[in-house]
C-alpha cells in the first residue's frame, strides 16, 4: 500500500464508503510480515513511498517467489526485483506473470503499472560496456513513472559527443551518469547542466580500475557541484533516488 | 550572473529599458576571466543556477583575495568559501567584506543575501564531533536560501533519539546524514523517511575509522534506498546537492 | 574428554571405581595425537572446555574422516566440522553417522547430544542473505547446548522490525548480529540492549562492500558500547564465543 | 540513573515513601536530554546498565563541562571520560572534581565510586609500549566495578613468559589481550584458556604494521576459538565489553 | 658532460686542437664518483643526453652542496636540484650560486643556460592548488630548453574553459596535464589531440582523493589512448619525459 | 578518415576534382554515428590521427560486428580489435575479414595496411609470461605503421641478459618495458637508454603481486627519469603511445 | 654447468685431461640460450651456485617441454619445476621423464639427483591446510641436497604442540614457519630457537584474511629477532633460501 | 649471559672454581625479570644466542634507563638499543656510559665489546636517502661481531654503479639490500651473488611509494632466487638476520 492508495481509502472512509474499523483492520496490520526467512515490509509503501523491492542476488527462485506471492496477495499489484540471474528467472515464471529483462538482471512479477511518465531523467553512459548497469536503473525508474532518456557511450575521451547532447542534458530534471574505469563523467556532466547528477561507478574495466574503485574515488572527487554518488554498479539506487527528485 | 539576473536583463531588452548591443555585451564576455592562475567561471550562474565558489584550502590568502574582488567586481555581490583556516580569513578580513565561521571554515564575502529562506533541509549528526562538518554544509545551504533544520548528536547507538525526532526527519524535504566511525546514520534514516538522504561520511574516530573510510564504505552499501554519497567531510557538497533538490 | 567427564572420572577415582593408575594412564597421554598432516589436540576438552573442531574448508574428505575416526575413538562421541561441502559431506556420511546443513556447511559426526539447551543466545540478521553464517553460529551454539532464538532480516533500512523485537532482544543474554553491508545492526542492537553483543560481518554484498569489508570496518567501529567482532563470514568463532558468554 | 537505582526507586513506590506521581516524572522525562550540541543519553543506565561516557577526542573542553555538568546534576554521580588530553584535563579540573591518568588519557568527573571490586579481568599486553592502550582498559573496568590483573610485556616472541603466568591467567574470567605489530598475543593466549578473550590491536609498530592494521587482521584470524576483536586502540570499549561478561 | 660536449671534443680531437691522451682521461674516468654518501654518475649526459638531477628531499643542506659542488667542478655548469625546501635552499644559496623557486622548490645551482627554448609543451592543471606541481614540471623543461606554454586552472567542471583553449592545446607537441582529486583532465584533453600526453596525479585535494590515490588511479584507466602516468606529484618526472619527447 | 586521406581530399578541391559541395559533404557528416548501443567516432581519425579503436572485452560479437560494419563502411579500411576471445573472433570472422592473433587477443578486421614500418620500438619483458601483453603492445604499434622489435625473456633477476641487448636497447627510439612482479624492468632500462621509456605493469604473479599492483607501484616510482607508466595489462596503450613518439 | 662441475672441469685443465681451447669453448659460450619466447639461463649454475628453475604457471606445456629439453641437453642432468599443473605435467611427461607431486605442484624432469642430503631443515606448519605451499619448500630443499625435517600442523592455537617439539626444533640450522590466518608461528617459533627463521605466509584462510595478506603483515611485523619473510605461497623461494643457509 | 658466557661458567663449574650451587644459582634465575613495565628476558642470550635487544621508540627515556640499568647489573656488559631519538639519548647519556649514532637512532650502552669482526656483510643502498636505515642494519651487525661492508648509493637506475661493484657483492657471505621507491636492487644483487639476500623497504620517497608499501610489495615479488625480506625501515631486523647466517 503507497501513499496514494493511502490516501484513497481514508478518503472513502471520510465519505462512508468505507467503514473505520475495516480501515483500522486494514491500516493496523502489523508493519511487517514474518516468513521466517524474510520480514515483509508491506508498510514501506505508506512510510517510504514506495513497495518492498526484493534483490534476487543473494535469495533462492524458491524464496523470490515466496515473498512475490506474499507481497502480491497482500500489499501490491506488482513487484521489482533487481539482480535475477536468468535461471532464477526462469523459475519464477513458471510459477507467476513475470517481465523480465536480461541485460540488467530486472523482474517485474503481477500486473506491469500503465501510467504515463513523467518529467525527464536522463540516463548517460561512458561506454557500451555499462550499458547493463544504466538499464538497471532506467527500468527502476521506469517502473517508478517517470521519463526515461538513454543517452548511451558518451564517454569523456570523445567529449564532442557529450557537448553534441548539451540540450539533451538541458532538458533533464536528473542526471545519472553511469561509467567506469576513470569516471570522469559525472565531473564533466556536473558542470554543463543545473540539476542534480547522480554517479554511479560501475566494475567495467581491468587492472588498476580494481572492479570500480577507480570509477568510484573519481566521482566522490568529483570537482564539478552538484554531485552525489551510489555503490559500484547500483544502478537500482540510483534510479529509485532520481525517481524521488523527479518526482517532487 | 545568475539565471533571475539574466532573465530580468533580458526583460529589460524586451521592454526597452536595454539596448540589445548592450545586453549583447554584458552577455557575450567570454565565459571565464583569466587571472593567470586561476579561470574564473563568470557564468558559472547562468550555466548552472549558482555562481562560482572558492575552495579555500588550496590557495594561497593573497589568491582568494584577488578571485573575490575579481567577482565581487564582475559577477556577484557575495562569494562564497570553503574551508578557509582562520589565519587566512584573517587577512581577508583586513581587506574585504567577510562573515567567517570558525567552527566549519565557511566565509561569505560581500553582501550577505538578505532571503526568505525555502523548503526544508534537515542536517543530522551521529555526534558532537560531526558538527564541523554538519556547520559547512548548513551555511552552503543557507547561503543559498534554504531553510535548515539541525538535528546533531542523534547517532544509532542511542536510536530513541532519532526515533523521538521521527516527526522532524518526516517533515524535511531533503535530509543529509552526517556521520564518522560506522556511519550508519544515514541507513537508518533512510529507513524512514521519504524523502533523499544525502551522506556525508566524516573522517573522525580512530583506529579502523581509516579518516572516514569506514563510514563512506557503509554509506554506499546502504540497504536504504533513496541514499546517495558524497565525499568524506564534503559538508559543501552536501549542502549544494541538497539545495538542488529542495528548491525544485 | 571435557572438563566434565575429567570430573566424573576423579570423581569414579574418589570413590574406588577407577583405580589410580588407569586414571594416570587416560590423563597422561600425551596432549596430541599426531596424524603426520595432523597434530589432534585431545587434551582441548580439559583446557579449553570444548572438544577440538575440525575446519573442514582446508582438508580433503579423507583428512576429515581420518581425524573424525581418530578423536570418535579417543576422546569424545561427536564432533563438530565447519565448512564442509555438499560434496565432501557425502564422502564423509558413507563412512560415518554425519548430521549435515547444507545451508550452512555445518557438519556434526558421531552421536548427537541430547540435552537440554540453557540461556538464550539471539541470533539477528541484516537481511535473507546472511542466513548461513547465522545458521554456522546457531548450529556451533546449539551443539554446545545453549538456547538458540533467530531473529532473521531485521536489517535498519525499516528499524521498526528491530523495535518490534526489542522484547526478544531483551530477554538475551547475549545477541549474535549477522550483517553484510553496510553492517550497522550491531550499533543499532548494541544501543538497545544492555548484554554482550558479538558482531559477525558478512561477505553479502556487491561493489564496495568489497567481500564484507565494508560491513567489518561499520561493526569495528560502532558507537555502541559493548559490541565486539569476529572475522567475516565467522559464524562458528560467533557461536562458540556466546556460547562461553552464555555458558558462564 | 543505573538499573538499581530504579529498582531502589520503584521499592519505594511499593512501600509508599515515592508517591506515584513523583515516580512517574522521575522515570517519565525525556529519555535524553538537549545540549543542542549533544543529546544526553539520560536513560542509558537504565537501558543499558551504565550510565553515559564521553568520548573527549572529539569534544571541546568547554564541551566536556557543559556535558559533565548536566549529568552530574541529572543522572548520575560519577562520569567517565575517555580521550581526554592532558590540556583538557587541566581546563576541567578547574571547573570540577577529576581524576585524571595522563597515560590512558582517562578522566573520572565526580565522586568516584568506592566499591568492592568483582570477579577477575586479566589484562595481558605484547609489550611495554601497549601500556596506554591497556591501561584505558583496566581503568574502564575497574570504573565499572571490577577486579583488574595487570599482566604487561608478555608478548609471544618470549612464550616462557606467558606461559611462566599460565596460572595468572587459567584464574581469569575474562581475558583482555593488547598487543600491536603482528598481534600474535590473542591466538597464544586464546589456546591457553577457556574463558572469552577479547583482543585489542593496538597502533604501536612502524613499517607494514600500518597503524595497527596488521595486528587487527591477525587477530580477526586469529586460529583460537573464544577470541572476538575489538576497534584499534580501542582500551575502553575491551574494558567495558570485558565488564559486562564479567559481571554476568 | 653531454652528448654535444662530447662531440665537441671528439671535433677537437680530429681537428687536432686536442691530444688522443687527454680526449682518453676526460672520457674514460670512471663513469660515476664515489662522494661515499653517492655516487655522482658523471656519464650520464654521454648515456642519457641529460646531467645528473639532485633529488633533494632526502638529502642534507651539507650533503646537497657537496654534490653539487663535485659536479660543477666535474662534469657540467649547472645542476638541477628537486624537492628542495627553503631553508635548504637558504643554506646552500650562501655557498653557491642558486636560483630557486620556491613554489615548486626548484633549484638550479651553477649558471643558468641561455638559450633558445624548442618545440612546445603544454602544462595545463584542473586548479589552481595544482600549480606547486606544474611549476616543477614548467621549469625542469624550460631547463632543459624546452618552449612550456601554461594553461593553468582549466579542468573539467568548466569543460568550456578546456574547449575555448583547443588550439593551444592543438599546437601543442606534448601535452602535461596535472590534476588532482577525480583526474579526469587527462582523458578529456587526451580526447582533444593528436599528439602524446602525460599525466600528472596531484595530491590536492580531502577524504577520498586518499593523497592522490582517486586522481593515479582515474589517470592510469583513462579511455583516451595516447595518456600515461607518472608518479603523484612527480612534475619533474613529467617535465623530463616531455622534454625528451619534445625535443625527438 | 585519418588526416592523410583528409589532405589528399582537399587537395582533390585544389585541383578541381573533387568539387567544394562533395567535400563539405564528406567532411560535415556530423563527428559521430549513432548505433544507439554505441556512438561511433569517425572523425577520430582527423582528430587524433587514428581512427576508432574497438575494445573487445566488454561488448557482444554481435555489437562489434555492427560496429565494425559500420567503421569500414562509413570511415576506415581496417579497425582495430582489442581484447576479443578466440570465441568472439570466430563469429566475428564468419561475417568480416579478420586477422586474429590468439596470444594477445587482437583482431583486425578489413584489409591489413600494407606499409613500410618506420623508427624503431623496442618492446621486452621480464619474463615469458608477460608475453600476451607485450604481444597486444607489438601488433597495436605494427598496426599503425612501426618496426618493432622483441626482445623477451629479460628480466632483472639476471641482469647480463639485458646487458648483453645493451646495443639493441640503444637503437631504440621508444622502449616498452613489459614486466609484472617486482616490475624493476622499467627502472634498469631507464637507466640504459636516453629514449623514453613506457612502463606496462602486467598481472602475472601470485601472492604479493597482487593482481599486478606491485609491479605498478614500482613502476610509478622509478628511479630512472624518462619513464611513464600505463594501466595493468594496458599493451594497447602502450603499443598506440609509442607509436605516437616513435612518428613524431 | 654449477660451481663444483665448474671446479672438475678445471682440475681436469689443470692435470692435461681438457686441453685448454675446450676449456674455453665450454665455458665461454654466451650465457644465455634464446629461445625466442625465453631466455635459458646456462650459466646461472656457475654464478649463483644452482641451476635455472622454471616457473611453471605461466607457461604452456610445450613451452615447458622446449625449455626443459634444452636445459637437458646443455647444462644440467635435471630441472626443477614449481607451480606445474597437474594437466600440464601430463603432457609432459609423455614427453620427458619427470616426478610430479601432485599437492605441491613441484616436478621434477631429467635424472633425479641421489645425493646425502646434509645439514638439517626444519618446516613447521600451522595447520594442515597449509601442507601444499610447505611441501612446496620441502621437495624445493631436498631437491637442492638438504635435510628436512616436517612438523606439520603445529599452529599457536595449541602452542603445547610446538613446545611439546621444542628439541626437533633447536636441532635445526633453519627453520621455514608457513602459515595462514593470523601467521603467529613465525613469531613463536622464532623467540624459540637460535637460527634464522624464513616466514612463509599463505593464503589460506577466508574473509579478512585478504588471500594471506593477513599472515604476511603480521610476519613481517614478528616481534622475534631472526625472522624474515618470503611472498605469500612462496615455498620455492622459502626452500631455496634455507638450502643457501644450510649449506653455507 | 649469552652461550658462551654460559660454557665458561660451566668450564668453571667443571674444574672446581664455581661451586654447583653457585651455578645452579646464577643459571636457575626465572628466565626474566620483573619490572612492572617490562619483563626482562635475562635467558635470551642463552636461547638465542644473543642478549635482549631495547626497541626505544614505544619507551620514555627513563624506562630504558631502568631496562638498561637492569641489564647491565644482572646478564651483560652492554645493551643494545634501536629508534632512540637525540633527546631520550640525551637523558640517557646522562645516566650511563653510551654510545649513540644519531643517523641510525642507535644506542649502544655500557661497554661496547673489542672484538675481531668475523665474515662480510655487504651493506647496498639505492640512494643516499636509505642510508639512515642501513646504517641502522650496518651498526647492529657489528654490534654482533660481524664485518661490515658499506655500498652505499647504487641503485639500478645506474646499474653500472652496482655491476662496478661486482667483486664487492661476489665477495659478500650475505648481502642486506636496503632501498625504498621501487626497490629493485634486491632483485638484481639477488641475480649477481650466490649468497642469501636480505631485503630491507625504506619508508623513503613520496606519491606512489606509500610510505614504502611499493618497495615492499615490489621486494616481495622478487624474481631473483634467495631473497628475503624485513619489515619496511628495519635495519635491526636485517642486521641481525644477516648476523645469524655470517655467524653460521
Amino acid at each position: 500500500m503507497n501513499k496514494d492508495e493511502l490516501k484513497d481509502m481514508l478518503n472513502m472512509v471520510a465519505d462512508g464508503t468505507l467503514s473505520v474499523d475495516d480501515a483500522v483492520n486494514k491500516i493496523r496490520l502489523q508493519p511487517y510480515d514474518d516468513l521466517d526467512f524474510a520480514k515483509i515490509d508491506t508498510h514501506r509503501g505508506v512510510r517510504q513511498g514506495a513497495d518492498e523491492v526484493i534483490y534476487g542476488a543473494g535469495k533462492t527462485a524458491e524464496q523470490i517467489c515466496k515473498i512475490v506471492e506474499h507481497i502480491l496477495a497482500k500489499s501490491a499489484k506488482s513487484v521489482l526485483i533487481t539482480r535475477m540471474s536468468a535461471d532464477k528467472a526462469e523459475v519464477v515464471a513458471k510459477r507467476l506473470p513475470l517481465f523480465y529483462d536480461a541485460v540488467s538482471g530486472i523482474g517485474i512479477a503481477g500486473e506491469r503499472k500503465e501510467q504515463e511518465p513523467v518529467g525527464n531523467i536522463v540516463i548517460a553512459t561512458g561506454g557500451t560496456s555499462d550499458i547493463p548497469v544504466a538499464e538497471e536503473a532506467a527500468l527502476t525508474a521506469e517502473y517508478y513513472g517517470n521519463r526515461v532518456t538513454r543517452l548511451y557511450d558518451v564517454g569523456v575521451s570523445g567529449v564532442h559527443r557529450l557537448l553534441d547532447n548539451a540540450q539533451v542534458l538541458a532538458d533533464a530534471k536528473v542526471v545519472i551518469a553511469v561509467a567506469g574505469m576513470e569516471g570522469a563523467l559525472a565531473s564533466v556532466i556536473g558542470g554543463m547542466v543545473d540539476c542534480p547528477v547522480i554517479a554511479v561507478p560501475t566494475s567495467v574495466g581491468y587492472g588498476a580500475s580494481f572492479n570500480g574503485l577507480s570509477a568510484l574515488l573519481s566521482m566522490l572527487n568529483s570537482c564539478a557541484s552538484g554531485v552525489s554518488v551510489v555503490n559500484i554498479d547500483n544502478g537500482f539506487g540510483a534510479g529509485y533516488f532520481a525517481s524521488m527528485i523527479n518526482k517532487i
